[in-house]
């Protein structure tokens, strides 16, 4: 039996789901699968019937967990979920997303099929991310999106070396430098004119934001660089220095030669779709391909 | 009496506009104006109750035009109108365009009032360009949406300098070089990385494709300024040269040494649109803007 | 005579200045003028022979005022003396800036044909924005530059209503929004992938910073449009809300509801340049054009 | 004994590599090396004391080709070696390049390292292209820099439909589309926007050239893909259709319906390099990066 033990995760402070989620849960036990529901989602929708579980819970018991809300609410669990090696499937209760990719009118029939087996797979680069002051480690965590430094907003430009694998790569003055995962190149870093990466490309890529200097393109590299980013000026403390963010994580504060050092995370993350299920066909509705402005200038359209 | 005479002109070889062409042509004649049919557009759609006429006649004699069709078919008749001052108004018979903003269903009532009087008017720059070869003046036309200047498909890149009043600008090595009004800077020029200029900027501008140099960018100039452009090198005549572009009138076989000059037109174009149009609510319906993609980074969407 | 008063301006704390304008100072008393040092510059390098003033008496007083430093010097200065209709002319002691086109070498020749009318004059554009929080004014003052709204550095996107005066345009989502002058579409603006606007273009230009709509692209509109930006959703006031700069000068703290109001100042601002400037000159060189990587694929190149 | 045999390439027609050739070849004669002319460059330069070989009969044997020139001689004679597993060394008899990364003064001792054994090595993905009409293969060719299709110059944009290992991933209309190795990204990708691809990314990239739609981006994939176009629409032959490039190579007269494949060629390039040498290092030479312009709005920059 494919996924013996099923854990229900739901948007916090959305009501909206309790229903949809119930459904999923009675369709599961139906199906002889165990459900798990995650505790801040039982309290929020008034499960009863269920048992409840912690996120580490989960970890330790799922076989798979399921997400119903947006990409942030995925993303979230997602990175929680990380060091458990638990499969994710996702459910969005609005437009669809990047990675909850099920509609909610769809959701108990995708799911069945995923439960049987019917299933695709795929696997994201997680990187991990460590903030250095001198030999001090002030702050780490991981980042499935995105590790984003960026200036205080009083402050000007911030002024960086990068390094990758030790050796130097260059010096850039910017508002700020985005790095992306396959997964992160279609949210933050695809504002600043990031190219998308594929799930499947192992790479990940710096994105400048706001850069002075008009050459300075946003370069993918392997996904076993380490990039070792030293800020060499900033806005001072009393300004709000800078700040950095692995995902929706902020540590603010940063100073002049402080140190960011990203690399590849010791975990990967799972998503399994529905079969039938394509990335490119999400990439097409997700950023209206195929929804053109006609083109007067077009001998093709006259 | 506004607009005593209307000329009706619809997409040359679209036999679907014959209703609702004809119904324009009934309320306008019961609205005590005289109708003009456009000569090809009456033996396309079989006109035998009104008076047909050459583009030559309706400048003489129309005081409005209506052009039915897409913004291709709007170009070329503003274009051959522009000596003759006479006003246009554009229905679209698919989804509506940047200057053909009235969609058909709701032609009838659009047209009612603007021969009641009840309209907004804005007037477009019309370009003039000039193709010489020493002194020998081999080409030139006017342009609504933009001059071109491209490569021969078979050729690499051209080199070009580029003079504005007399002051040399820059040499430039692209694909090629656009020379947009407000009215192009949303056609071709947009594709190729260039800013919008709202219709009311008496301005152009310069939008280099695909230029080698990253820190070639789209520069805005007033519309009083003489562009001059030089053909340094291109691929040679046996690989097809380079080509310019007046909207969509092309001439091809360019040399190294030819010159593209360009300039603001005597002409100008007007449009009418009825009470209530807005320029920006056409920008939001063709760029689908407020349809964005949702973004798992924003701490506001959670 | 051609500028009977002339004032002379440094860098604030730059000591490096101190024998290049005292060279310009005996010049120009040479030349019959009244030289007048502001006041900080006076202190700054010592200056004993001639009278000192400060920026309104400057603005009072004299007929012409030459700062000697880099462009945010200049743009500094030019903001206190615009209600007074003084000239000025820059001079850079570093590398030569977008404003202060004269490199410190050709001070002393520059300036002495400037003062015998022998000259080049641009008039620039001055911005005046005002914040508002219900219908009391928060702050107000110029941009020679630019109006910047930006996300607080804590805070994820903002929201924002753009009107043109007084019609919707757009609601977007960014990291912020520029509003520049051709003065600042080489500054941060171009940074943000704006077009740059020749400053004899009657114009402005929006430029959203890290736009979530892959369609939201800078639009350049008539200098006499009322841009009218309405704060929809920001961070909370904990996280830093957001913050609008006016050049140099920041307001921090806004809330969702908060409006930003750009208009054309009262003011403008006049560059003089001696014989033979050239904008594009200055383009070329800051820009780096010319300097372009070979392009192997180019058949021009082999 | 490292590379006991030594083949020398120069530039077609230029005959001003011929001293620094000659003393590369007695430099590797002197360390005992047996060393080869290719066929025309001893023919344009005039070499009578060493074997002279056609570019097979240097694959065969070969153990280093050591190329004098620009980036497009590099790139003509890697492609031709590409069957034979022939490293290559390049040396740029003008401006550094970035696949000639030798600059012509430090070539002796650069290539004396080099054959000491003193030398780092990457290996380049080389693309092979294959161009259908039904099932008829017309045209077919490896790419070390990229497989681009493009618009013919007189006949408007190109409309394309793209599949990705047998999956739909979008139609597209522009001027072309850019199928760029890491060593394309550097080249006519970047022009178009295109992200860089470090050379040890396992991965191509697909820009589009001037798309109509506005969301259409780069898109960075595994380099196991297989890239299938159909043309959809193009201009008529009497237009010239579309033509495709594979590097320098060029094929005609595509018309509606022919098909592009693409994917990793069987072999693939490798490049040898001095100790010391940096691919950064490069890419900060060919970019201008580190030689910014000045931004007037930075608080640091005062």
């Amino acid at each position: 039996m494919h996924f013996p033990t099923v854990a229900l995760v739901g948007k916090y402070h959305d009501t909206g789901i309790a229903a949809p989620l119930l459904a999923l849960a009675h369709m599961l036990r139906a199906a002889g699968r165990k459900v798990l529901f995650e505790k801040d989602t039982a309290i929020n929708i008034g499960v009863q019937d269920f048992p409840v579980a912690s996120v580490a819970e989960i970890g330790a018991e799922a076989s798979l967990a399921v997400v119903m809300g947006g990409d942030g609410t995925m993303l979230g669990l997602a990175r929680q979920l990380a060091p458990y090696d638990v499969p994710l499937v996702g459910i969005n209760h609005g437009r669809v997303g990047f990675i909850t990719d099920i509609p909610l009118d769809k959701s108990v029939q995708a799911l069945s099929e995923v439960i049987e087996g019917n299933f695709s797979s795929d696997e994201r680069l997680l990187l991990e991310g460590k903030v250095f002051r001198g030999d001090q480690e002030l702050f780490s965590g991981p980042a499935l999106n995105d590790v984003v430094l960026s200036r205080a907003s009083m402050g000007g430009m911030i002024e960086i070396n990068v390094h990758v694998d030790g050796e130097f790569m260059s010096q850039q003055r910017a508002d700020g430098l985005i790095i992306a995962t396959p997964t992160g190149s279609t949210a933050y870093a695809l504002s600043s004119n990031g190219p998308i990466l594929h799930p499947s490309l192992r790479g990940m890529v710096l994105v400048p934001v706001a850069p002075q200097a008009l050459s300075n393109r946003p370069i993918a590299l392997p996904d076993t660089c380490t990039i070792d980013i030293t800020i060499i000026r900033c806005a001072g403390s009393s300004k709000g220095g800078a700040s950095v963010h692995f995902d929706m994580q902020s540590f603010s504060s940063l100073q002049a030669g402080d140190r960011i050092v990203v690399r590849r995370g010791k975990h990967t993350i799972r998503f399994l779709h529905p079969a039938g299920y394509s990335y490119f066909s999400t990439l097409r509705r997700k950023l209206h391909w195929n929804q053109n402005p006609s083109d007067p200038t077009s001998s093709l359209d006259s």
